[in-house]
């Protein structure tokens, strides 16, 4: 099932793509004022929507005409994640393209929630700043509460589903100003996310999964989720030793080689750039790089 | 202005101290479902309720009975901050008892925001943790949405009030279990906040306030805001060149000397003890320590 939320900023309602890639609205089911956040998966109403849409019951989308072809913007697949945690340097050639050694556990920083922004929306470039770089990465969306889990069976189980994540980074603000990582993650429009969150059963292996990124029709991340050192359930269950996952928590799990920054002569994104990611089976986002 | 909030967890009331230290009820001004939170700031309800303290127009809360002192559990005095970003290294002591060199610009971290919980609540030790640490810390609340702010006036008007906050540390997840510090500050329990948010009029000069802290009735901390290399002002002000910070949003502004990792012995909390914290004007925490 592809979730998803449709409309302008802070006014998105709650979708979801049938069979045919029609996009179907929730709010006949769910209500007026329901959205796909914490409370939607800490309700179980994943369940009651995958019901409905193999009854045929959900209307096809305002304005969306007769075909069901999908019109206007497409917002983050999640609203108002209480925390985005990020794994750091979790694919071994992208490791080695920074110089840094492969990590003996997982690396932990975060992103400011309030930059999820839609997978089409403008990136901004900060102001001041002269190494604004893209990383393509599985975006794993939790499902349930997860606290000191077991077994990777657990972690995923915690999993509501996934989604295509780009973890912009500015080099200079993370690397070069003094000490911690999260200066240079959490700028303004800094993680599209989406265009679908996928749920965890349409994803049967998780580390089996191509990335691409492009700049400007140039492809500059080619990577696949095998890479990974650490992978989804282990990241999970490990982060669950640290922090407590809530429903509707996003974590970026880290990006394959092909970085801005360990490329030659480090081409980093200009205002009028486009980037483009796409993830087996998890769509496709398109961004116009812009000035802040 | 002392706000606060009232209740068990996540079924806390919004209310107010009165001139005579007694506890008014926010429901009956600002309806059923109203909480001290982001919306609140940024709805400007924060006037409001001073306009009604003052034409003493709000109830005593419920089973106070008539002394309107206070009984039950005090919450964190803001619900659900959309983020809690960190200072770290922000005393020019406490950089000095950590043997590290003090920063040339603010160093920022961030805490997962679900660490949050009341001034009075249960501190829980980590699974597996032998280096769980104290630090008195003046927590900003942001009233307003602060992006590229461009002075000290611009970023203090930006400001809601004051709290204390005790960002509990795990000095070994922190320091030696690879590369980032979000890794051992974010732990279940790890922010009590409160017992009050302080409105900015009522603290002329955040630069001016002594913070303390006991464990097991011995001092431990006992500095004072006029020793942070970057005051608040700053801090705000810097922040917003790197996120947009947003109402109800949470800044720990850093610890001064005194944390366990610089003592001798290091004595790092243990279930049974009991942590007190308190800053001038903002009232005073007392903790329990438990294992997770």
């Amino acid at each position: 099932m592809k979730l998803l939320r449709v409309g302008p900023p802070g006014e998105e309602r709650p979708a979801v793509l049938d069979d045919a890639g029609r996009t179907r609205d929730l709010r006949s089911l769910l209500g007026q004022t329901a959205d796909i956040d914490g409370d939607f998966f800490a309700s179980g109403l994943a369940a009651r929507v995958a019901h409905a849409l193999r009854r045929d019951e959900l209307p096809l989308f305002d304005g969306d005409g007769a075909t069901g072809a999908l019109r206007g913007r497409v917002g983050p697949p999640v609203a108002r994640p209480g925390k985005v945690v990020c794994i750091g340097l979790n694919y071994s050639d992208h490791a080695e393209e920074t110089g840094a050694t492969p990590p003996s556990e997982p690396i932990i920083f975060m992103k400011a929630p309030n930059t999820v922004v839609g997978p089409d929306d403008e990136v901004l470039i900060p102001r001041g700043s002269v190494k604004t770089d893209w990383e393509v990465e599985l975006a794993v969306v939790i499902g349930s509460t997860a606290r000191y889990l077991g077994s990777h069976d657990e972690a995923l189980a915690c999993v509501a589903g996934y989604a295509i994540s780009n973890d912009v980074s500015e080099r200079e603000f993370q690397l070069e100003r003094g000490g911690q990582w999260d200066k240079g993650k959490s700028c303004e429009t800094f993680n599209p996310l989406g265009p679908w969150l996928v749920t965890a059963d349409e994803v049967p292996d998780p580390q089996n999964l191509g990335l691409r990124l492009w700049v400007n029709g140039e492809v500059r991340q080619n990577g696949g989720t095998k890479n990974m050192i650490f992978g989804v359930a282990e990241v999970v269950r490990y982060l669950s030793q640290f922090m407590v996952l809530e429903p509707g928590d996003v974590i970026n799990t880290g990006t394959p080689a092909g970085v801005a920054m360990g490329m030659p002569g480090q081409p980093y994104l200009r205002a009028g750039d486009v980037v483009e990611l796409e993830i087996d089976g998890l769509g496709r986002q398109r961004q116009t790089v812009g000035q802040a």
